[in-house]
């Protein structure tokens, strides 16, 4: 009934990095640290990738700051499907920029949409759930892929289901809903029709231009003017992010559950959880009445003593101390830090 | 009645420094770290005992292997008044060694004894306090300075007065007690007839070595042996320290008061309280809902989120993170990182 067509990987791979300061700065922002094991986050989103297409359908969306970093990081990345936003504007222009180049070369092709930030513990789960909703964007769906949620965070944007779906099933998405109090979340992870949004999508090229062109002109003439080489018609667009200019908005919009072992590394508390907790000395670390304490980076012997549940990020000219809970305030510490004068530890 | 006889200050300089790791190294103890200010704790001392005696009265003992660094620290030091011990031997031989020694120039003269890592806020309380010890001791009396205790601490032994002194007056004291619990301390306190014994001393030479020869005898050869350079004398001794050899078993034991903001700098606890609690980000420090946090060393900038009442001791090849009540057990650390393989950590 419905042709299958080849599917493309579209990784994003842009933002600012202030959330893991001071390991993350502006030159090294969090999808180039190695937060969850050996390997950078972009480097194990792309390893993810390519078990879903070969190197050659694989396309990186970057700032252009960041390009030297990401070639040196993924040496398999082909020259041209590197492709540098002529400024920043958020997710909705990015993606339609990678698209319609997609396009461009397979108007049917199908593009997987993956944010390079997070840890997928459980690659056969996932590929499972991109095939699903693989099929269901080769019928003309919009396909998110929409996270169990194992915790009421408030942290992120959730899905209501129209309905629990069959396995395999992609079902309709009742609405989107904008990272909840904690009431709201503890309510919508109870009733269990609630998913996470996490970000990543699965959709024809084309039914998603068609999409864009219909909710979101301006967004559509940014990424064909800049696809183009008009870099004025991308400067025109807003910032703005794929979720609020097209799929709140768009017809057949569906959801595939993915039950991966996913997370969103959205602060140190979130890497510490996805860290090695050995208590080693051998890693010159030495941990005494400090449990869930995680220490990341630094050559030199850090020892911490009677203080449990914080993070400590040792770098070569700065330090950072923080209650794990705390650490979601990053961001107060990095404006304190530039209204210090000290913006050299940022960059 | 008694003939006033000319004070000369010994300033005991030993001691092994495993309290404040990882700033103080075995080459570099508490005494001459800037613990309490922005010049080390013995510079601070020294200048105290200037205020009490002319440099060539002023005596230091210490090990061989700080004689260096001594000499940096107190350039005004007369080169013959550095006593260097054979080995470390407590403090009671090395009293009765600079004692000895002053005996032989001045058998009558009057020797006030001063550790080195103590913080004393009010200078002229305190040479009031050595000014009435000194009369005693004019008279004959072994005087210590008892510190009016401001709180139950655990980490000091007491004296018990026999009664309550008049202002610079000195009393007898009626026992010796080791370090208590927190419920015996807090009746102490309450009693109002305990003071903190500091280890500071004032007696005159000539009494303090004959008590030494009738309580101590093997301390007493030791201090003759090693003063005529006879370091097989000194190394038959036990070690000791002078309130157990000495003091509790002595003949005319006053006490005078000491009401001076004084502090026995014993643990990184102690530092914190006398370290600048400035929240300050010209310091290179930031400290965000971190009330009580206090950080030592380091040229590196410093941001704490959401940890407070903690020290934190920065140096180019440890990092210690410590609860400020835990910092009173560095002894398991140091003994950690040792086994963990990093004497060179340690030396």
């Amino acid at each position: 009934m419905t042709r299958r067509s080849r599917l493309h990987v579209v990784l994003l791979a842009g933002g600012s990095g202030t959330r893991f300061w001071p390991l993350s700065r502006a030159s090294r922002p969090k999808q180039l640290l190695p937060l969850a094991g050996r390997r950078s986050l972009l480097r194990g989103t792309w390893e993810r990738a390519r078990t879903l297409a070969p190197a050659e359908r694989i396309w990186v969306v970057a700032p252009r700051s960041l390009a030297g970093a990401i070639r040196r990081e993924l040496p398999g990345l082909a020259r041209d499907r590197l492709v540098l936003e002529p400024s920043p504007k958020d997710t909705a222009p990015a993606i339609a920029l990678a698209c319609t180049l997609i396009a461009r070369r397979e108007p049917e092709a199908c593009a997987v949409i993956l944010p390079t930030d997070h840890v997928v513990r459980d690659a056969r789960a996932f590929r499972r759930a991109v095939a699903a909703a693989e099929r269901a964007a080769a019928s003309g769906a919009l396909v998110c892929l929409g996270i169990e949620p194992d915790r009421p965070a408030t942290g992120f944007g959730y899905l209501e289901l129209a309905r629990r779906p069959r396995p395999g099933e992609a079902v309709r998405v009742r609405r989107f809903v904008e990272k909840p109090d904690a009431a709201r979340a503890r309510r919508f992870v109870r009733s269990g029709r609630f998913l996470w949004n996490g970000g990543m999508f699965v959709w024809r090229v084309d039914r998603f231009l068609a999409e864009l062109a219909r909710v979101a002109p301006a967004v559509r003439r940014a990424a064909a003017g800049a696809a183009a080489g008009d870099r004025v018609a991308w400067e025109r667009a807003a910032r703005v992010s794929v979720d609020y200019a097209v799929m709140e908005k768009a017809d057949g919009v569906r959801v595939v559950p993915l039950d991966a072992g996913w997370d969103d590394l959205g602060s140190w508390d979130a890497a510490a959880r996805h860290a090695s907790r050995s208590v080693g000395v051998a890693d010159a670390r030495l941990l005494v009445d400090s449990g869930d304490t995680v220490v990341f980076g630094g050559r030199r012997f850090v020892a911490v003593l009677g203080v449990p549940g914080i993070v400590i990020v040792d770098t070569p000219d700065a330090l950072l101390v923080a209650k794990r809970e705390a650490s979601e305030s990053m961001k107060s510490v990095v404006e304190a830090v530039r209204a210090a004068g000290r913006a050299d530890l940022l960059s």
